[in-house]
């Protein structure tokens, strides 16, 4: 497997609204794309484009949120997880699981509409990472 | 200011060997640049390519390094900052305190050999954030 495209930074927030109107007004931010639903994932999404990536906004849609317990520990949200691409999602679960990183589930639809999973921060020098199926070009 | 290419994620590590050994056996990370120490920010750096974007591996460098608490709470690594370019740093330094966000200090050479500060966290939804101006093409 190669390294692929940082698709983009994952970033939780206890409101979007909120979060979309600090990065227009502090960071700039001018193509911020129309918020979603994602309920299979337990959040609420935005992305917001950056001339060579995205950054995530994610917000906890429901009690059971898998992000609630995140924000409980930082407040204000923060960095989540970063994603990456790769050609394929089921060769690269299996090269995953060939390297002995933990595959947290099976791959399901992500954000962008293509399948993706997450593997277990532990095995990956602390930082939650999201494997993505490069989208197709002017996908979601 | 208009938001700038993310030109960096910037993941704390214990030890730089051992993370560029996992980029290149479980991510495939191919583009490994050689490590350096950055005496100023108190840390040892190295930077591995993706497609579009860097990830800028730090290991703390001399005892009093400002990412050793970051590493005790997180003594496998993990998610440290994020780094957005700009044109002109000095700009920017006045952008971001127009706004209310607390820049930390001032201006001084980052790993990229441009001027670069950092934003506090708290002023930034939790994201401790670098600004760095951009690198000349073909720069370090």
């Amino acid at each position: 497997m190669k390294l692929g495209r940082l698709n983009h930074i994952g970033v939780a927030t206890p409101s979007i609204a909120e979060s979309v109107a600090h990065y227009r007004a502090v960071m700039g931010a001018e193509v911020v794309r129309e918020a979603f639903d994602l309920p299979a994932q337990g959040v609420k999404v935005c992305f917001i484009d950056t001339p060579n990536s995205q950054i995530e906004l994610i917000e906890p849609l429901g009690a059971d949120s898998p992000i609630a317990k995140f924000l409980e520990k930082n407040p204000l949200g923060g960095q989540h997880h970063v994603c990456f691409e790769v050609p394929e999602i089921h060769a690269a679960k299996a090269w995953f699981e060939s390297k002995g990183a933990r595959v947290l589930g099976a791959p399901r639809i992500g954000a962008h509409g293509t399948p993706v999973f997450f593997v277990h921060p532990k095995d990956m020098g602390g930082v939650l990472t999201e494997i993505m199926e490069t989208p197709a070009p002017g996908g979601h």
